[in-house]
């Protein structure tokens, strides 16, 4: 923090939240050039994983040295003091840059509560366009995008993940929304199987992997088709699941 | 339609989802370059009102002369056979580009009949990155964003609405699921008084408006510090309410 003599005070640094890849591709493919620039005018970032952020940085052609950029992890369990901590280079005037391990930051990641505190302390927050698989699965699912929901990670054991898959359908069905979620990728091919198996014929499966790199795969059909169609690899890749019962 | 001659029937098209502006801005601040690229190799888009899409694409600097640029408006009462219509040109080799009035296609618009219709046919859907005013509102909200769900419209009649905003907050407060809704913009005034009146002290309600422009607005607070907030300028300009309990 600098000296609190206010008529020195600068203006404070804004938290900007910097969208990162999903995967293997150069910037200009999924970052307008404003916030390429934007993000390589920052030095301090808050960060998921440290050593993804330095790939992120590097990736965007960062123009200054890694070893002299401020990249600081957000702790899962980051109390008020841990959170202001993290943002005092705001409130002494210089930008932070807040930034997940893939997509856009705050968003099926930690990073929402560092957002939270910035708002209580009264620093802007400005969101930067990026890529998003889950906003980029539901435009391509032709699915109903009037009306969605994403719930995260499902149940990791049988019984009550079939069972919220059920419901999750049957809400769908009730109404006309779209249910978004996701699994950690070695589970994939067990979640693809049992919406096989316990979603009905009618029910509409978007499979959406490798959003945005060149092995980019995104379907959507009936159950009763996925039935009758080889099986996506999804072993250890991310994916997205969407349906509309 | 090309002459239905297997031996040089050209490979698909595909089905290009294009972001546009949410506002005034020069391209390079809301699209990567390689979208922008692509966008401008297109010669047929289907749009959701064809005055809306020649601003835009003369916003992204489209090369070619707009006259010589099929744009078909899709019709929110669009039959297959008016769908298929306006897939031919990709199942003919050239790729058809589908455009919102604002941010992505798909989403929060009619757009996604013409998509499901596409993956009937078996054409490839290729969602691109850009800017969506949900997504935007939502990381910069600091709200829960690992379950969230999007509503769309809430009824117009008072009674109704308020019955629906108790339910959302309900809902909010025992899934802790951030609740996105929208207004027709000469409503958005009703609607934030609405909020005020009816949401509990201690929920948080995120403002955010004309988002990505130079205007941009975008705060979270709880109802109580709202209620001694001086109201935001909302009349007839886009905005997105957001509220957990």
């Amino acid at each position: 923090m600098t000296s609190a003599n206010k008529q020195t005070s600068p203006a404070p640094g804004a938290l900007i939240l910097i969208p990162v890849a999903l995967g293997e591709a150069p910037w200009q493919d999924f970052l307008p050039a404003t916030v390429q620039h934007r993000a390589a005018g920052i030095r301090h970032f808050v960060v998921e994983t440290a050593r993804a952020a330095r790939a992120h940085l590097k990736q965007l052609d960062f123009p200054s040295v890694l070893r002299d950029t401020d990249i600081r992890e957000l702790a899962a369990d980051a109390d008020q003091t841990a959170l202001d901590t993290l943002l005092a280079p705001a409130l002494a005037g210089e930008d932070v840059g807040l930034m997940s391990d893939a997509g856009c930051p705050a968003v099926a990641d930690p990073g929402a509560r560092l957002v939270a505190r910035a708002h209580e302390i009264g620093l802007k927050v400005v969101p930067q366009v990026g890529p998003s698989s889950i906003l980029l699965a539901l435009m391509g699912s032709g699915l109903n995008g009037q009306s969605f929901a994403f719930h995260g990670y499902l149940p990791v054991e049988e019984a009550p993940r079939d069972k919220q898959l059920r419901a999750l359908e049957a809400e769908s069905q009730h109404l006309q929304r779209t249910q978004i979620f996701i699994e950690t990728p070695y589970r994939n091919e067990r979640l693809f199987a049992a919406l096989l198996r316990v979603c009905q014929p009618r029910t509409r499966l978007t499979v959406a992997r490798d959003l945005t790199t060149a092995d980019e795969y995104l379907h959507t059909r009936s159950i009763a088709d996925w039935r009758h169609t080889p099986t996506p690899a999804l072993a250890k890749r991310p994916a997205l699941f969407l349906l509309l019962g």
